[in-house]
């Protein structure tokens, strides 16, 4: 029992280091980046704030975790801009090896549990998985968009790239995406985001 | 619809704050204060992980959700050091008067549901809200023990103190606190908390 719970506390331990994972997104007011921890604690609040906008019915507590552990594996990958091309090329086998150390962390069947919610947010293809990601998609354009779309200014993003990685976010929530569509439209008419 | 929406979205922009109030406690390696929504993210993680330790069978959505918003009210009210007894003595109101604007925010039922998780917690009465205060004593106790015990030794706290602030620990999970008193001993036997 207490080996166990020592497993369990080196994992909580370890994952600290996800407070140190910074993102390209800002906090709001643009003081400073967003870390991994603030920005999985925002999402799991949204996951069960906008539960109502999920175009199938999802389990919300499974949800709330998938979002609580999707971002575990940047502790040994890092933080990918979601416009890195080259990044974005390895970042799979960068990622797979960081969740075999750090699920491994946990007692065998929590570290499998862990492991199956990453594979299942990674797959894209469970109701749970799609609502997930639309929230991931969601929550750095909302603060972009409040901080006056510096952060896509800064990066010369393009609508192209933004609909590109955005193509199945619509498959979580229609209506969450059609938000989504309406705050690009406005920062490519202030003049944040290029047109082509 | 639409402005169902806007209402969720203000309340997500206005909780970013939680980014930017700092608590006594320190980040693994003492870089730097830790702030409320990282320390929400860690308890949340917790939640799900160390369920099988709580007394009573708890419903782990219920507790992932309470200790999302257990600290919100911190975002009028501040942060109030566990051992700051002025600053405890007006925290209630304070923090009842954070409760009503900020959960006031969501459309009405939602912002209802957030303020009776609150509620409940504060109320420390049910399954869900003892085990939820373990975790919430646990945590920073977890990494001021890791960091070496220093958070204790600079604001020269007595284990009478932690004692009585953990009066009602053992309620939510006893094999939690042993474990806790297991590191609150060691961290007096290495001369970091006052005996007395």
């Amino acid at each position: 029992m207490r080996e166990r719970l020592e497993q369990q506390v080196s994992f909580l331990l370890e994952v600290d280091k996800m407070k140190k994972i910074y993102r390209q997104t800002h906090i709001l007011g643009k003081d400073r980046a967003e870390n991994d921890a603030e920005h999985s604690w925002h999402l799991a609040l949204m996951a069960f704030l906008l539960a109502e906008y999920a175009n199938e019915q999802v389990d919300v507590a499974k949800v709330m975790k998938m979002v609580l552990v999707h971002d575990l594996v940047e502790i040994d990958a890092g933080d990918t801009y979601a416009y890195d091309e080259a990044g974005n090329a390895s970042k799979r086998q960068r990622e797979l090896q960081a969740a075999e150390r750090i699920f491994g962390l946990l007692p065998g069947e929590q570290g499998q549990e862990l492991r199956a919610l990453w594979d299942e947010f990674e797959e894209y293809e469970t109701p749970e998985a799609k609502y997930a990601h639309t929230l991931d998609n969601f929550q750095p354009l909302l603060l972009n968009n409040a901080n006056g779309g510096g952060d896509w200014k800064d990066h010369q993003v393009r609508k192209s790239q933004i609909y590109k990685r955005n193509a199945k976010t619509g498959e979580g929530s229609r209506e969450i995406w059609e938000y989504m569509a309406e705050l690009i439209d406005g920062n490519i008419m202030a003049g944040n985001i290029e047109e082509a």
